[in-house]
């Protein structure tokens, strides 16, 4: 393997996926050259410990605790340390620089993508981050490059594992709320802190980087409407099964056009009904699928492991060899690409349909008395179903009812359950949820 | 949209996927301009009978019957008129003026690819096809490109839509091969001459194209093995059903050592069980998906439409925007890797394990002769099932067996099927299926 150039590697961070990333580019060095037409030399791996246990062994002389010489040194930095700081210092240095970066950094892209962008474009510099979403999947390049041609208008994504993981538990093994979570922490899917993951931190930062991506604007995560599992309930899971669905935890980018007009872009986070035969049901356990809607290609989707170490690595290195691929042909990297500057709409702009249980009275005229409270807010009744009929609070007899509406604007579903909370015929609403993955 | 250089563009072609491109390239000429840094000019289609009828109406003055002289003019050619030639002295002639070529001709890729990829890497031009195999979902890039620092170890293709509608028929509704067939003919899902869909060409041409990109290793169609879905019956079907499988046709292309130790590639072609919770079972209709299995990424799932004049379009413009930002930041294209060349292995040596189902005589020592004849050629059986016992022919009574092997040699397993074929004991050999999808 004469001839080749080098290209010099700063290896930022050395935890789960740095150490596969480290192993796969000492011990594929020959073929990634044939590859690439030039050599991938491992300058250094910056750790905050040099003596602490990796999941590979490395040699030892790699290690470096000083991150900004290893930076300045490096055609390529490779950041997989997490968290904001000093990452995002070392990585805009490393642009600055001109040199290029891939990152698995999610949190950082989710707050700072943008800025970080912005820097790698004045230089000419790549910026990648395919491994911050989805891990192992390809969808950021299919999104950027395969699909830049179409108009995307939807993705929905089950883009978290370990929530993930608890609702197909709940859905296939009938696990209560509180088993499948004590599973999932067991088998490490979840974190020591769980909130990120269950309250959708983690998949709202997955949502602001697909729809900034798909849509060509910034979508700051703070504009991701987000809620997560934890009101989710064994028996809201059974009642889904039996109506034909399952209930996911969904990332969804939109394009929207919102009541008074406008274009614009929703992204939101929330549990959500989709139906059994949508392909987005059968990703059990921990897997991440993508699902995308586009005007000309149609559905698509993108299905495989959402985490670990290997997986992770398999997709920073995919980025690396496209890094090097520009370095050996020259020429600026992919700019990110934020020229559209859609509006973000409110989660109350969002056309969607709603799933509503309900405990009424059993008396003459309760179901007139609540299509009209429905009909006021123009909402219409795509289904109304009275399932058991029980003894309700003291002697008055009471049944439960499921609503399922057609597709209307969030915020007046949101007001129609307010006004059937207020309503003197109901008693009680058990459940709502929203239905998606629908036309 | 000012201050943008303008790219010259030939189309050849103008059927149900070259109006489509027509129409996005002029529909969306500003979104492009702004996402590409440089204006896609539509210079002419070159199409045989300038007055034939479209599925788009586009302007008259665009259309030219010299194809030749529209090459030489263009910057990125796009290639859809299918059929080896002229396709291929045109394409050729647009890589020799450094033009850029899209294409999604599969029949061309699959004989020609390679010399044609020779001749772009000598200008250092871009031919590209990733809507040569299953249209719209994005899958030769990934594989090129985000897979590009990973090992893939074997890549299982539903990539023929009417055989998989037809399959899919049969599973779901439990309709005969012929009903099946003739409901797909009357939808469009299969051409006048179905032989290149149910004999299993067109997706031989595919796996083609997929394993020399998975392998970098140049895959000869002629090295396909190929067998077709005539021979599927409703039998088949529904007795897969009841044994959790469903019979998918599968292009595979597969990382293989033989039995001598040698390294390889296997290409092939058949009908095929796989188990009914595998990704590959929920695709259902016409709709193509690809598996992809790799060392570090683990499992991978592809999916979407495979057909489609707007489906197909969308991939063609996802490969003509790469090409013309590659105009705009200069650098030659990415050249087709081929630098394995690795040795195309024989069906006989692929490991894979069979389903053979048999009627036997109903007597003593049958299963001990049956399961001698396995021993003998190193196959053992994972599973032996007595389904119905039933009258056999004249007075002799006979029963019938389902065999589930283990893995084992291609050879080993087509001689123990030739073996029972011969025996004694057994009066009709009654379906043999190769089961994939398993580790």
């Amino acid at each position: 393997m004469n001839g080749y150039r080098d290209l010099r590697i700063g290896l930022l961070g050395c935890g789960s996926v740095g150490a596969q990333v480290a192993r796969l580019i000492l011990e594929h060095g020959d073929e990634l050259a044939a590859r690439i037409g030039a050599r991938l030399t491992l300058a250094g791996i910056a750790v905050r410990n040099v003596d602490a246990p990796r999941d590979v062994e490395l040699p030892r002389e790699l290690f470096t605790t000083d991150a900004e010489r290893l930076v300045q040194g490096s055609d390529i930095v490779i950041e997989l340390m997490g968290g904001i700081e000093p990452a995002r210092t070392l990585i805009t240095q490393a642009l600055q620089g001109g040199a290029d970066v891939v990152t698995a950094n999610k949190a950082l892209i989710a707050a700072h993508g943008p800025e970080l962008s912005e820097a790698a474009e004045q230089v000419g510099a790549q910026l990648s981050y395919e491994a911050a979403v989805a891990a192992a999947i390809p969808i950021l390049r299919p999104l950027r490059e395969s699909l830049a041609g179409d108009h995307i208008t939807r993705v929905l994504g089950i883009v978290n594992g370990s929530t993930n993981y608890i609702l197909d538990r709940m859905d296939r093994f009938g696990d209560s709320a509180e088993d499948a979570s004590r599973v999932a922490s067991e088998l490490g899917f979840l974190e020591a802190d769980p909130t990120l993951d269950v309250e959708g931190y983690d998949a709202a930062q997955k949502a602001t980087i697909l729809a900034s991506i798909a849509f060509h604007t910034e979508v700051p995560v703070d504009a991701v409407h987000r809620e997560g599992i934890t009101q989710i309930t064994a028996e809201q899971i059974e009642a889904a099964k039996s109506a034909g669905y399952v209930i996911k935890l969904l990332a969804i980018a939109e394009r929207l056009q919102a009541a008074d007009g406008t274009d614009g872009v929703s992204a939101r986070v929330y549990p959500a009904l989709i139906r059994r035969d949508h392909p987005l049901a059968a990703v059990h356990e921990g897997k991440n699928a993508v699902f995308v809607e586009a005007e000309a290609a149609g559905e698509l989707m993108f299905y495989g492991a959402g985490a670990g170490g290997a997986e992770t690595a398999s997709a920073v290195l995919g980025d690396l060899v496209s890094a090097a691929r520009r370095h050996v042909v020259g020429g600026p990297g992919i700019p990110g690409s934020l020229h559209a500057e859609l509006p973000i709409l409110p989660v109350g702009e969002v056309m969607t349909a709603y799933q509503i249980m309900l405990e009424v009275r059993d008396q003459p005229g309760v179901l007139a008395s609540i299509a009209g409270i429905l009909a006021e807010r123009g909402v219409s009744a795509a289904s109304v179903e009275q399932t058991v009929a029980r003894g309700g609070a003291g002697d008055e007899p009471s049944a439960a009812l499921v609503i399922g509406t057609h597709r209307a604007r969030e915020a007046d579903l949101a007001a129609t359950v307010e006004a059937l909370r207020a309503a003197e015929v109901v008693t009680a609403v058990t459940s709502v949820l929203r239905l998606e993955g629908q036309a």
